[in-house]
């Protein structure tokens, strides 16, 4: 199907918006009326623009309050015909009255619409009529379908809006009774679900498809199934977005409706890590002490190039001694354990991730890798397979100790592009999103996301550093062990200095909180941190941070499937004072 | 009465928190359990601390989800006391019940209550049960009153919070049928009316008396009515004020308390500018061809200082070469007619308003000044007095033009201290703020208040630069005037450089808006823009931008109230387009 956005979902002037729409990908726009009336350009001049971009003007949006007045202002409704035709644009969006002075009959507002619909059509123009969510009477999109089938005419059909449909939560199957030729225009959005004034809700929460809990998807099946032919357009007003850089996020806009057509390089979700990747320019004595008393060895050095190999049991760790500037130890790549690494970079292309050039020295395997949006690198990669990745560093066997795997790894995301992260990693990885949480932090707060693997076994934090938390180091290798207070009492003794000190107020009111078992009893002196929950325990220590990285050791204890959430506060108070 | 604080409405650490309170001169402080389980200290160490700055731990809180249980939890409660003990704490406060788990059932509630009041009697602890606006069965404040009442232990009382009990639309007046002695505690705190669900509502948007949409007085009256002779409490989740300076933060609440409490320092309100000064660093020639192409004439020179007054009916202008820096021009202070200028800087002076020291030469008028918390200098003046701040430039004549006085100043707020600058300038100056608006911007979005005086003689603007929308000059001087065509077309004919140019698609929206009236037409090619209300027309252009500083022309015609908010998206953009 033809893609287009409107473009108030974007930063900028109209021309910037309409440069980055293009760049995006995207076949037509809706404008905005408020981005012309602000454009220096005439109409004609935004017409040629378009064309020259190879945009098309799919509708322009919109005109507010006409039907079922006491009397139509087609006067204002000539004008506005007269507009779209410098500006090239054949459809209306008119959506349904707001004001105090409308009137709650059918059949006076059909014909007024028809009346529109009839001047509209010797402009060569056609008119969507819209049911908004808070409409004073027509807030139901079958109550704007039976209005445009009183009306029956031609140049009047429905224009349907995912957002204002299902904030309602209004079943969309009623799609499917009107007929696709009179779904003059399809817009769409997700949102989280908010329990708030719906105007409100719409006018700064509204995402891009796959970033909220709207069923988008369900949505479409339907429109499709009534034979809609027109264009997929997306309309978000989102106070982020309406910030962020227009051609990041004209990107992200389309990388939503290349996932919801479902149209993206099929490919196996990955399983699990293969590897999380350091990068310093500094000396990298300290963290390798940090790697030793971990439990890690060395057991490779690659052949070319200056990266080591850490390992303890399916654990893997690359330090890489970026040369060149003063840059702290930084997490800048993940390897993924991926059935058919190449086919996932395909996924990821088709998706609009860039892809890596595959640079490599003669003799090294091959690489497949793409960039996230928060610039981390992602290798996909089979470690099992002869010639594989490993085996670059010629490395000896993995040291045996309590860490067995990568838990997880935390990453930070910039302000404003959250929703983008969270729709990258759930589209190109397959990873589905967890309840998001927000932690107070001392100057600020802390948003958070888990995302996992259709099995669980690939397991990804997001972090928002919001403004004022901006400081906190939120970016860490979670390790998984079977006995972490073998792994704390060994930190304790011999490098009680790289453990994360936590406060005695945590553990008197951890023993206010749980009956004080033995297991709890020891904690207080390791500084291991606990949580449960229905299905299981939590145990789990931090270290302290080199560069911007910390690590976290962490014990799952039967089914657990949570984060020890409700202990970040501690960590992040912790860390400040220890940064100061 | 004594003045308290709860340590969650301030950001930083612990000890950070306690440090900021004290030094805007609070009493005493609620301590947040979050806040001290996340300190590194022991809390024999926070009491020590906490009585050195000379504060009262006034509050311990919170016990959660305690009575109308299968089973109270007295375990979980007498740890909370042995902390509160060591603490030296001797109030708890109990909020009411949200656990799906809790029995609608008053006699249990109270028979449970009654139980941990006698146990906390055994600690020397009160307890102030709580009801929250969210809680299951137990969410009216006299509700939680018939459970204590039925409870009937003199270590059990109620805790009242403006916000659970405002924010639910319940009456204060009952809170006069409560004992004063049984009202333990009185938890302060206002919002912004919002549609939106209550629990994140109070989490988020809480502010400071005075800052919200409650009548958080009229409470107040109610509950000394009743006698309550306990502190004055501030408990305030707030974004903004979690990512502020805590200082800053802590001075801001404390000046609430005074402004709420009645007890500041009496004075009347200032009626009108007297001037406004714009200091430049830079070279002042285009800042003077600017003021002459208004109208303005230079009258006069500071005979000490580099100052020019330029001026133009009752409108004046200092322009202040301030020597040094590269500063570009920028708005610095304003002049406001005082009745009696001494009283109004006694007035600030107790709201905790810097008063800056009266610097000057002798012979000079008297200075009597503060500084607004945006660092804008504001001088309390009576112009028509003899030997006023005038009579230093020994001027001549004041030009006769078509502009008549200064309408109003616009300022820029930082961001996160908005509410800060609104209640800064309501109990002040005595401005009432109208209502809050945002503004579509290219790159974000504008919040914008304007103030008021009580006749409506002084008017100021308050806008905060949100993110994205940082670069956006908007911080203006708006001048009246008779005759804007007259001042239009002398800008046209002489500079047409200085006049912003307005997009021509906003006169075609216009005319699509309006009847095209002969007023309306010659706005086009004048860059006029245009507003009406029900009382009265407005019409208003702007310069290009001088520095950090531009100049609006404004024409009010009949009773029109308004600021031309409808036209600040289009002057925004033109003003993006314009710097680029």
């Amino acid at each position: 199907m033809r893609k287009s956005i409107a473009t108030v979902s974007v930063s900028g002037t109209l021309t910037e918006k309409l440069e980055a729409i293009a760049a995006a990908g995207f076949d037509g726009v809706e404008i905005f009326e408020n981005d012309l009336l602000t454009c220096p350009l005439p109409p004609e001049e935004i017409r040629l623009r378009a064309a020259d971009l190879g945009l098309s003007i799919e509708l322009y949006q919109p005109l507010r309050d006409f039907e079922a007045m006491p009397e139509p202002d087609l006067r204002r409704a000539e004008r506005k015909f007269q507009i779209m035709e410098r500006l090239g644009a054949d459809l209306l969006l008119v959506c349904s009255n707001v004001s105090p002075r409308a009137a709650a009959d059918d059949g006076l507002a059909a014909e007024q619409l028809r009346l529109l619909a009839e001047r509209a059509a010797g402009h060569g123009i056609r008119i969507a009529y819209e049911a908004l969510a808070w409409g004073r009477y027509v807030n139901e999109y079958l109550h704007s379908w039976r209005i445009v089938r009183l009306a029956d005419h031609p140049n009047l059909g429905v224009c349907l809006d995912s957002f204002h449909i299902l904030s309602r939560g209004s079943d969309p199957i009623g799609i499917e009774a009107v007929p696709g030729e009179k779904i003059f225009f399809l817009q769409l959005a997700d949102a989280p679900i908010l329990a708030m004034d719906v105007l409100q809700w719409s006018r700064h929460y509204r995402c891009f498809p796959g970033q909220g809990d709207f069923d988008v998807a369900g949505l479409l099946t339907h429109v499709r199934k009534a034979g809609y032919t027109g264009p997929l357009s997306l309309e978000v007003f989102n106070d982020h977005f309406r910030q962020a850089d227009a051609r990041r996020i004209a990107v992200d806009a389309m990388r939503s409706l290349i996932a919801l057509e479902g149209s993206a390089h099929p490919a196996e979700a990955p399983t699990g890590f293969a590897f999380a990747e350091l990068a310093t320019a500094e000396d990298p004595a300290g963290l390798r002490v940090m790697l030793t008393a971990l439990g890690f060895t060395r057991s490779g050095v690659h052949g070319g190039k200056p990266v080591e190999l850490w390992e303890q049991g399916r654990a893997r760790l690359l330090l890489n001694r970026t040369g060149g500037g003063p840059a702290p130890t930084a997490l800048t790549a993940i390897g993924l354990e991926s059935p058919e690494p190449a086919d996932a970079v395909k996924r990821a292309g088709s998706l609009l991730a860039p892809v890596l050039p595959r640079e490599r020295a003669p003799g090294d395997a091959p690489l497949d890798a793409i960039a996230a949006p928060d610039g981390t690198q992602i290798f996909f990669c089979r470690t099992a397979q002869p010639y594989g990745w490993r085996e670059d560093f010629a490395p000896g066997e993995p040291a045996a100790g309590e860490i067995t795997h990568l838990d997880h790894v935390a990453l930070t995301q910039p302000w404003h592009y959250f929703d983008e992260a969270e729709l990258f990693y759930r589209s190109v990885l397959g990873l589905a999103p967890q309840e998001g949480l927000e932690f107070p932090d001392p100057y600020g707060l802390l948003r958070s996301k888990a995302m996992t693997g259709p099995d669980g076994g690939l397991r990804m934090v997001l972090n928002l550093a919001q403004v004022g938390a901006g400081q906190t180091p939120s970016q860490h290798v979670a390790l998984a062990c079977d006995d972490i207070l073998a792994v704390a009492r060994r930190l304790r003794a011999e490098h009680p200095d790289l453990l994360l000190p936590i406060p005695g107020n945590y553990y008197d009111d951890l023993e206010a909180r749980h009956e004080a078992g033995p297991g709890l009893r020891g904690l207080r002196e390791l500084g291991v941190l606990y949580d449960r929950d229905e299905d299981g325990e939590f145990l789990h220590l931090y270290t302290v941070t080199v560069g911007r990285v910390f690590f976290e050791v962490v014990q799952r204890v039967g089914g657990y499937r949570g984060y020890g959430a409700v202990n970040a506060p501690v960590r992040l108070a912790v860390q400040h004072a220890h940064a100061h």
